[in-house]
Parts: structure tokens; C-alpha cells; sequence
């Protein structure tokens, strides 16, 4: 008997039909003898339509009482599961984040869990129940409502199996499992069986999907094998899990790619100390996220800045960058949003060299020009002009061997 | 400074701009020096809204699941309006049930209210904040959600003023405040300036859906004053209070009526003890409410026995009926759903003679005919074929001298 916590997206329980069919899941997992603890988002939609409801009242609300708002999706859909599971002879309790002591702190629409008290969950289970979890939300140590940010229901199923010491986590979602890039962009894609925590990590904030990047950190931290799977087949998915030897053998695991941020260069900066501090602890002050950062070796005492930022944050960014470039006397300040930065990523590159030079010849073998390079241990980033994104990943995506076999037969 | 709890229904809440007009009341009695509490209901439909997904799944739901579900539509008003007062420059701050410690017993779907602990409003109240809360739930001792049932959300608001000592409870609704009667029955009712808890008690169960009789218990128990106001108007409404000399002068103070009951005779019964025991026990064994009451004076051993049920009850006490009627060998059921119940009530009847008599005189007078009679210290009800409804409320209406004087004046 193991004790298995599954998580259930908005797709997964979009309508009163797919609820059922959550149920009848959860229901089999615990007849093939199984301890069964099930996470739950909003249903599809719902979430936005709470913040379309908020927008029309203010466009700066108060993140307290929004919180009070968004947190009922969840709620509903806990509500409406444990009755389904009921209504197919199942026994379930619904528990509200307040209800099992998922506690968090205070910041207000992206709190982060500090404590899981899991007791009234063994107790659902000792009797034989399956117990029914809203996701997404907590409360604060005064018992105010509070909720985890985007995708925090992942988070809540890491959180709750790491406490209790499930022996799996199993995030299902609309897709089968996590690919080696984007399917969309590259129908070679390949499901990867397996794949460790750090690339996952890499993956999850380069911009693939599959699941919320804190639900990774935790479960690399707490050791938690977190499984990706379809909500809608019984295919396996993907185990994401400690780094072992198969793994290693292998270059690159994935491809991902970033067609959000935006490039900004401050040229001609005085080659001097503090004058990089100056600049990034202003864009700090303004809550301006910095992606990559490249400078180069300075010529004549002078050096050109470069970085990315969300292209959301963009005009913001460079009212602060020309403020900064006019004090530092540098001699401009470039823009460019029709940027991608596109990634390779895998453990093996640890133990092999050549892996990005290998890279940027594919690269230039397609004559993609690269603009920024930034590396890892695990991955190595490229920024490039943005209409050659899925070019670039098709042809990253073939020469590390990742193509799936049928598709590598077919063309040959 | 006074501190007043102020109640928003669902149709005063109804949409966006209603809770900002909302929002706008509560602010404007905050500056006319009160503290504010406001309880609110969910927005009009949506409670509806929740329990048709709740029956999408199961039409037997558990009820602590469904209360779940249900409780999110008053948590969604309270965040919605507490963002629009702060987006009129006021501070709000609002509670769930469970955040103001409303302890309620764990019968489900219609739990009663133990206990409130009103220490974090009066805090909040201190740092001249409103404080917005949830109406129609609460949690019992295990920290389960609970609802109060339909209409509960006047019961929250009367409570909170009770627990809270306040100076009054104002009940906001989509009229301007109680009536004589119907007025879309009879077009000359007049609003009642003042009535006392023990009228508005009898006319509440008979049938004016003004407000939830539970509340008008609560507030006629802890004397708390109770005013029910229009939101869509600057109407001083009625006030609910205790009896006092004015409305002892007045014979009858409104008139009720309620077609939602159905009829049902026990003829040809053996006079003999025991035997309303064993009917009323067995449809109180089948959880049916019973209403009127009436046994007739014996001949020859043998009585009948009529009384009312509600209209939805009539298949399900009818079978009752007859397996009782079997056993005790009575002479037959007949069952009849074509009635009505009209009443008279006022607490003037207690020191006058005659009343009950003037309203059979009214209805001989309409060439209505009687089918039950039933007093009490302050009502008689008759029942009487539904057809006659109209008629006979517009009737006792103007013989009780209750028609508006500009009414009266037009007729004249």
C-alpha cells in the first residue's frame, strides 16, 4: 500500500463531466489498494472570471481581499469532487488550506507554505476516505485568507506529499508528460520518461509549462518523486526525480524557449566600479526582474551592458536605464523586443565538454545569428532574432539526437 | 456615534455597480459618525448557480460537501465589496464566518448559531475600518463549514448586533419595508412605519418573505432593533421592535396569506386515545412539517381530523396517511391541494373582543367559504379555496381599515 498524492489542474476538472471522470481516478487508485490524497485547482475559467469580477471594482485592489475572492474557485471545485467521488460509492472529506494547516506567510496573492499540519488528513484516511485538498490557498498565522500565485496548486501537492512522505506525487495535467521541447514548434518532440529535478528546473523557468517552478524546488528538496501525467490517458508520464546514471549518458534532455523577454543595451559605459551595481539595484528598486546579463571586456575604459527583461517590464525598464545612462554619462541606451533566447539543457553536459560549441555551430550552420550567450552548469542560452525561434529548435532539437524514431525513419 | 450592522441581499449586491452603490451607503453612514458592520449575502443567481453543479453530480448531495460549495458565493460579495469601499477611499476589511468565529451546531445546510466572538471586528472597528461580513455561514467546532440555511444572512446580521450590543440592525432589500399586505395582491397595502417583533414573527411564518423568521426570533430574544430598508431608495423603511402602546390601538396590523399548503382530512376516525399520537408521530417519523390543525367534536364514537401540510409534503403524507388510517380503521383520506391559508394578525387582538368574528363576517359577506379556522394570541387564519385568495386579503384589508388614506380617498 502506498500513500499517493494527485494533483488535478483547471483542464482536468473544467466541467461537471471531467469531475466525474477525476473521481472515477481517484476511486481506481485506491482500489488498487492505495492511500489516496487529491489536489484540485479552479475549474478552467473560473479563476479569471473571480479577477474579471475585481478588475471591474479597481484596477489596484487591496491583495488581501482579492485573495478572499480567487481562493473560492478552489473551493468549489473540492466541494463538487468529494461529492462525485460519492456519488460513485467512494468516501471522501473535503479540506479547505485553512482546514489541514496549510500556513503561509502574509505576502498576499504569492504566498509561499511554511507549515502543513497533515493530521485531519491521516485521520480522512485511517477511515478509509480519500481526502479532497484545495489547492492554490493557505491562510496566514492571523487566519487571513491567502493564496500561492499561479499555478500554486502544484506547489500545494508538493507541499502536502512532502509532509505527509507520500510515496508519490502525480501532477496531472493536459498533457502526457514533459517533452523534449515544445511539440507545437518541433513534431519530433519526445515524451522523456524520466528526467532530474535540476533539468526540470531549467526547463519550468525557460519557459515549458508543465508545472509551477517552486513544486520543483520542493520536491528536489524533500526528495519527492513527481510524477507528469494526462489527466485524459493512462499513458505512464514522465518521473521527475533525482539525477542517476542513465540520465548522465545523455548530452541534452530538452530544448526550451523564452519569446517574452526583451533585450536592453546601455553602450559605452565607463568601465568603473559600481556602475553595474548602480544600474541593477536601480531596476531592483523598481521590482524589475533581470534575466541574462552579459558585459563585455571594456575597450579605451569603455564596456557595453546588456541584459533581458520581461517584455512586459520593458518601457518601465528603460525609463530607469536612461535615468542611469545619463548619470554614468554612457553613451546610449538600445531596445530590442523581437528577441528569443533559446536553451539547451542537461545534466550530462557536466561531464562532457563541447556541448556548446556544438550549439553554436548548429546555430551558425543555419545561419542564425547570436546576439547573447549565457551558461549553466546544466544549460547554455542564446539570444537570437526572434523570427528564427522554432527554426533554431528544430535544428537544436535534431543534432542532440532527440528526434523521436519514427520521425528520425521517416526522413531518412 | 452609534454602531450599526447594516444587511445586503442578494439582489442589492446583485452586480458590479449594485456593490459600488453599496459601497457608497456604507461610506455614507460611516461619515455620519457610526461604526459599520455590513453583513452580505451572495450576488443574486449565484447561490442558485452553485447548487445546480452540486445537482449536475448527485441529487442526494452530503451536506457538508454541498456547504462548501455553497459558502464561496458570500465569501466572493465580502471580497468584491470590501474592494469597493477601498476604491471610494474607505477601509474595509472583511471576514469569513470563520474569521469573526461564527461557531455554529453541525447540522448542515441549516445550522444554528452558538456563539460569535466579535473581538477582531471591534479591532478592526477601533482602526475605523467597516468590517464586511460573510452572512449564511459559519463553522462548527471541528472547524467544518456550515450554512444557515436560505435567508440566513438576516440571522448573521441579527446575531452580529446581539453579540456586538449595537444600536441597530438595518436590513436592506429590494423593498422599502413591511407591509400591510401584498401589495401586488392588494394595491392599497401600506408600509408599516413600526411593527412588533411578535406581528412580524407571524407574518414572517405566514408567508411575507420579508425576512428569515429565525432572525426576527434572534432579535425579538436580545431586543435587538431591527429596520428593513430598501437599498434602491432613501426610504426609512419599517422598524421592527418591541410592542408598545400605538400599535395596541391598532386592531390588525397586516394580513398573510400562503398557498404553498395542501389539505388533508382523516374522516370517520375511532375517538379514542392515542390516535392523533400515532399520525402526527408517523409523519413526524417521515420528517413532514405539520401546520393547521383541527379536530372536530365526536358523533357516534367516530371524528375527522383535517390538517395541512406543505404543498411539496402532500404525496409523501398522504401515504402516510393511509397506512395510519388502515391500521386504526378510519373511514377514509381525502386530500385536497386547492386552498389557501389567509390570516389577520395583530397584536391589538389581545385586548379586544370581536376580531375573529369580523373576519368570518368579511369572508360570509365575499360568499367565501370556510374551511378551517386557527387562533392564536395575536392571528386567526382561515383556510379557504385558492380562488378566493385575492378577494378575501383585499377584503380584510379594507374592513380592517388598513387601505392607504389616498387609496381610501380614490374609492370614495
Amino acid at each position: 500500500m502506498a500513500l499517493i498524492v494527485q494533483k488535478y489542474g483547471g483542464t482536468s476538472v473544467g466541467d461537471i463531466e471531467r469531475i466525474k471522470n477525476v473521481a472515477r481516478r481517484c476511486i481506481a487508485t485506491q482500489r488498487q489498494g492505495h492511500q489516496v490524497v487529491v489536489v484540485v485547482s479552479a475549474m478552467a475559467g473560473e479563476t479569471n472570471r473571480l479577477l474579471k469580477l475585481v478588475s471591474q471594482i479597481t484596477s489596484r485592489p487591496d491583495e488581501r481581499e482579492q485573495d478572499v475572492v480567487v481562493a473560492t474557485g478552489e473551493q468549489v471545485s473540492i466541494g463538487l469532487l468529494a461529492l462525485a467521488i460519492q456519488a460513485n460509492r467512494g468516501r471522501a472529506t473535503s479540506f479547505l488550506g485553512d482546514q489541514c494547516r496549510i500556513v503561509t506567510d502574509s505576502t498576499f496573492s504569492k504566498a509561499r507554505i511554511r507549515s502543513i499540519d497533515a493530521g485531519r488528513i491521516f485521520q480522512a484516511l485511517k477511515k478509509r476516505r480519500i481526502a479532497v485538498i484545495a489547492g492554490f490557498q493557505g491562510t496566514d498565522e492571523e487566519g487571513n485568507v491567502t493564496t500561492l500565485g499561479r499555478g500554486g496548486s502544484d506547489t500545494t501537492a508538493v507541499a502536502i506529499a512532502a509532509a505527509m512522505k507520500a510515496d508519490a506525487c502525480e501532477i496531472y495535467t493536459d498533457v502526457d508528460g514533459v517533452y523534449t521541447t515544445d511539440p507545437s514548434v518541433c513534431p519530433a518532440a519526445r515524451k522523456l520518461e524520466k528526467i532530474s529535478y535540476e533539468e526540470m528546473l531549467e526547463l519550468a523557468s525557460l519557459g515549458a509549462k508543465v508545472l509551477q517552478i517552486r513544486s520543483v524546488e520542493l520536491a528536489m528538496k524533500y526528495k519527492v518523486p513527481l510524477w507528469v501525467k494526462s489527466s485524459f490517458s493512462d499513458d505512464p508520464g514522465t518521473l521527475v526525480c533525482e539525477e542517476d546514471q542513465s540520465m548522465e549518458d545523455v548530452l541534452v534532455s530538452g530544448i526550451a524557449y523564452d519569446k517574452n523577454e526583451a533585450k536592453i543595451a546601455l553602450r559605452g559605459v565607463p568601465d568603473v566600479p559600481g556602475v553595474a551595481a548602480q544600474l541593477f539595484g536601480a531596476l531592483d528598486g523598481k521590482a524589475i526582474v533581470v534575466d541574462l546579463i552579459v558585459q563585455n571586456v571594456s575597450k579605451d575604459g569603455k564596456t557595453d551592458l546588456t541584459f533581458t527583461v520581461g517584455k512586459a517590464d520593458l518601457v518601465k525598464a528603460r525609463d530607469v536605464v536612461k535615468k542611469v545612462a545619463k548619470s554614468i554619462k554612457a553613451r546610449g541606451v538600445e531596445t530590442d523586443d523581437q528577441i528569443a533566447k533559446v536553451s539547451i539543457v542537461g545534466v550530462g553536459m557536466r561531464n562532457h565538454s563541447g556541448v556548446a560549441a556544438k550549439m553554436f555551430q548548429v546555430l551558425a550552420g543555419e545561419g542564425i545569428n547570436i546576439q547573447m550567450i549565457s551558461t549553466s552548469e546544466i544549460k547554455v542560452s542564446c539570444v537570437i532574432e526572434a523570427k528564427y525561434t522554432e527554426l533554431a529548435v528544430r535544428a537544436l532539437h535534431t543534432a542532440f539526437g532527440l528526434d523521436r524514431q519514427d520521425a528520425v525513419a521517416a526522413a531518412s
